[in-house]
């Protein structure tokens, strides 16, 4: 193949990748600004001042729009929890502190906060389970690479670090499942601060 | 008063208890078989061959109504916790470990396995959410009864049994809330065993 035939397909793909973000940004800001039942595709396009037809080239439907923003807001999250447990300057028991705590402020900032989000979180709840159960499993590796770090450096005492990497996982789930942290608004105990603390001692952090 | 009025009262009282009772045994039925949402007044007045303004007498709101069978399914699971807590025969320890046991498994039971009941359940955390959080509260005493008496008798090291009794229950919720049990069917880890233990090292046991 020519090498200018590869520019092109790398120009070709630089553009394409450029207009589905785009598109992604547009929708995101949609469905916080009107919520994602009232936003239309049409609306979308006519933000990007291109035809509907142009977004269903993208994404085929509706639901592929809100799974594709879920997942973009989830990676987000991923990305800053990956960021705390590759800082390596911290203690384990300091990373896993600050990882719960962005985890909520995270969550809450994004899905819950913002009344507008609630009903494309539910959708995606409901519809686009595969892509929540991904980003589970995906905090659940970073989780594991930590408390396994901890464990090894004698921060932590425990002999699987994965199950209790899982543990830590599904007791903070009142903290990052948008639908709890709606729920829980009026519970104030335990703090945030509490559960990491009592977690601390179930992972017998010295 | 006449002690024949009194007993008149008593027999009216028992007699009005009673239809209360019976209208929420046949609603509880219906909202199993036909799910919350297809079941009407008039079908539980025909069950109990009386006429849908005799029910409406009792409860008069079909919310009120849901709201009576959510609290009725809740006071059976604190009734089954209350006697787990109360048999001092066994330790703390195992009766801790019984109560987030039963407390899942009735939970599952009664609001989960029946895929009809799923309907009620939503309409409660939505419309009648002071239920579920009385309940919680409820539930919450339990506990701190249990890991207090645990914290005096040694066998559990927790300086405050209330802050560490809502974190236990705070860190199982994803094991008792309908929507989270459904949710998580397909996560099979931890088991409810490993999460126990994961406690039990949580709240120092010895």
């Amino acid at each position: 193949m020519p090498v200018t035939d590869l520019a092109t397909d790398a120009t070709l793909d630089r553009d394409t990748g450029d207009l589905r973000s785009r598109i992604l940004t547009i929708a995101e800001r949609l469905f916080r600004e009107m919520g994602y039942r009232k936003t239309t595709v049409a609306d979308i396009a006519a933000c990007l001042r291109m035809s509907p037809g142009n977004v269903y080239r993208f994404f085929p439907s509706k639901k592929a729009l809100n799974e594709a923003v879920a997942e973009r807001l989830l990676r987000q999250i991923e990305a800053e929890l990956g960021c705390i447990v590759a800082d390596t300057g911290m203690s384990a028991r300091e990373r896993l502190r600050r990882f719960v705590l962005t985890m909520h402020a995270m969550s809450a900032g994004q899905f819950t906060a913002n009344r507008r989000m609630h009903d494309m979180v539910e959708v995606a709840m409901a519809e686009s389970w595969e892509v929540i159960h991904a980003h589970i499993g995906r905090v659940e590796e970073l989780l594991v690479t930590l408390v396994a770090e901890g464990a090894r450096n004698g921060e932590f005492r425990v002999s699987d670090p994965r199950a209790a990497a899982r543990c830590v996982q599904t007791a903070v789930v009142r903290f990052c499942h948008p639908a709890l942290i709606a729920q829980c608004a009026d519970r104030e105990q335990p703090t945030i601060e509490e559960m990491t603390d009592f977690l601390m001692t179930g992972l017998r952090a010295e």
